[in-house]
Formats: C-alpha cells, sequence, structure tokens
C-alpha cells in the first residue's frame, strides 16, 4: 500500500496546494531532503482555521486544526513532488500552538496532524522527531502552524 | 551578477560578524549545508534594534528590524565562508517576532529579510522555505530572531 | 578522550531514555545526521522540572532545567546509537524557554545545556550552532525544551 492509495482509501480530500503568505517558497528540495515551510489549517474552501487554543478554540478544535495543517502539508508535497509515493519518511516536524498562558497541551494538539501522516505514510514512516510547543500569536491568528523536514526519494 | 557584486552595487553595508551570546557557534558547516544560529538586528554600530512589535515598534519598524537581522546573517556567512559567492541558495528560514498577543503580521515582518535576501542572491536562491512566528520575548529584547540553513559550495 | 569515557569521569547520571509524550519518536536518523524530537527536563526519577522562568523559577533554576534537558538527549542518544562515542558533533539546537512577557536572558538558560555537550564531547565538537529563543507556555508546563541536530558516524 502506497501513499496515494492510502489516501485515496482514507477518502481524505486535500486543500488546494496553499499560496505563501510572504516572500517564501512552500517547499526547498536539497538532495533526498524536503523542507516544508511552516503551513497552517488551510481549510478546502481555502480559509484558514484561526483562534487561540485554550481561548477560543479547545483541545480537540486544536487538534482538528492540526489535522488540517497536515493535509495542506500533503497539498503541497504532492504539488511539488508530483505523487506523495516519493515521500519516504516523515524526518521532523516542528509545531506551534497559538496558546494561552496555561494551555499545555501542545503535543496532545500536534498529534492531530502525525495521526495523519501516520494512516498515510505508515505507523513508522509517518512518525517522526517532533517538537510541540507554544506561542502567544501566530500569523493572521492562525490556530496551529506546522513545518517539516521529509525524506524523498 | 554574484552575490557579492551584488551587494556592492545595492551599496549595502554589513555590521562587524556578530558575536555569539552564548555557548554556540554562529554557524556550522555539515557537507553542503551552513546552520546558522538565531541572529538578532545587529546594526553597524553593534546596538541591536530591542522592542515588541505591537507595542514599542509598528510593522514597519519590525521589517527593518528584520532586515538587519539579515544584514548579520550575510556577515556571519561571509566571515564564515570568505566570500558570499559561496552560498548557492536559501534553503529555511526561521523568523521569530517578539509580538504582542495580538499583532499577527509575523510574515510581513519576516518579509524584511526575505527581500534582502531575494536582493543578493536572486529571487529564485534567495527565497527559501520559510516559517514565521511570534513569541512574547526574545534574548536581550531583540525585536526578531532568524535563524537559516543553506546550501554552500 | 571519548564521551562515554568523558561522562564518566564527570560522575554524570543519565536519566532513562524519555518516553515520548505524543506521536513521535524521539529521534530520527538520516544518513550522518540526527534529529532530536523536542526534549524536557526529565529527572532521574522520571519528574520533569516545570515553571515558567521569570516568575516560578530563577535564571539557574532555569539554567538546572537546561542542564537537564542536555542530559535527556544524552539518554536518548546512547539509547539510540548505542553509544555517545558514534556523536561527531553538535550541529545545531533549538532551545525553548517557558518564559515570562520580561524575561529575556533565554541564552544564559540554555548555556545549561550547551555547558553539558562541551564537558561531554569538547569545546569544539560539542558547542554547535543555536538559537535561543522564549515562549510563553510549553508541553505539560515544562521549564525548557530542547531539539537538536547531531552529526553522527
Amino acid at each position: 500500500m502506497n501513499p496515494e492509495e492510502q489516501l485515496e482509501k482514507l477518502g481524505l480530500e486535500l486543500p488546494p496546494a496553499p499560496k505563501p503568505m510572504g516572500l517564501y517558497k512552500p517547499v526547498v528540495v536539497v538532495g533526498n531532503i524536503a523542507y516544508l515551510s511552516g503551513h497552517g489549517p488551510l481549510k478546502p474552501d481555502g480559509a484558514l482555521i484561526c483562534g487561540r487554543v485554550g481561548e477560543q478554540l479547545g483541545l480537540e478544535e486544536g487538534q482538528a486544526a492540526a489535522r488540517q495543517t497536515g493535509l495542506a502539508m500533503l497539498a503541497t508535497l504532492r504539488g511539488a513532488l508530483g505523487s506523495l509515493d516519493r515521500v519516504v519518511r516523515v524526518v521532523k516536524l516542528l509545531g506551534l500552538v497559538n496558546s494561552t498562558d496555561d494551555f499545555a497541551q501542545q503535543p496532545q494538539v500536534i498529534n492531530g496532524c502525525s495521526q495523519l501522516f501516520a494512516d498515510v505514510f505508515g505507523p513508522d514512516n509517518g512518525i517522526g522527531a517532533r517538537s510541540a510547543i507554544g506561542t502567544n500569536t501566530l500569523p493572521g491568528g492562525i490556530a496551529v502552524e506546522i513545518e517539516g523536514i521529509f525524506e524523498i526519494r
């Protein structure tokens, strides 16, 4: 089972590959490593999920935002590589959660993205190293921002 | 047109290569990849641009701080590599903006650095992957901190 | 003098290799590069050092938390590689300090980890590129989170 087949089997719809919010590229490839820019929770209709977790959003809404961010990352990867089947593995994610000062469940939030990647790339290749951290504000008020390093073929 | 010629043509003055603020090296090279430490907005006179964007500093002042941070990064790269002409491309930047809770234009701030890199390295090689995020505080109260990964020859 | 001998000479006790707090691996190796997940200040008894620096914790307590985080990172590296002697050098650290809005000595805090790495790997190989930043909240309320890139053999 390859990632593209898995995506179809799961019935997942990718949002349109996100447009940069500034002077950057969504992804840069050097050798067999793809560096993905920080992505936000882009929905199929082009809107972003906004709000601070612990305030406007609860844990489950944060997880859904992280999952949606993961779908946007998949859209970028497919757009750049032609097919998700060229992804060998998730190497590392840095996940930022727009958080109130007393919200401290960032790993649980970012799991929403990691579970998606495990579903698409498999429980070994889809789970990489990761840091999950809080921050007091993110671009445009988005709930989650995730950047990633992927090994590709 | 190479980066050193471009820098001269633009009439840009680099600050002195920054001294570490702690136990770290400004840059470490592994193979053809240069990992730059987080840099701050170091001015030619050695002072740093401080303040929180959305409070002491506005958007344009934040952009100027990001540009100045980029100049400090160029100073580090030239000091370590001998010449900016050894830089192949910007691979990825992580830009942090010292932000009030309600300031959310981090990408626009970090564009101040990315525009500089586009001017010096060209619109393709100078623009890499990027994450721009907010934070409630940075070392010494600096306005912006940017780390980077560069491909070199 | 190799790292394992140095660790023994220094009389340092590593905590148990930390268990992931979410869907991630503590470390992923690609070629000669090891990517370590964000680690927290795990003590030998399995407890984590929590608190915000500038509020519940002072500078020296923050430094101790960073040092303890470094010990947890060494435990992960030894567990994954079999021996710390396979570490060639510290390439880059990203250190996050759970900080009040007016605490700005993040580099001094993260020095607690960097000094440990200098002691174990030597003053050249143990000191890499680094970014130290503040944040308003971290997972589970931990005081410090550090991720790292290491060159290995």
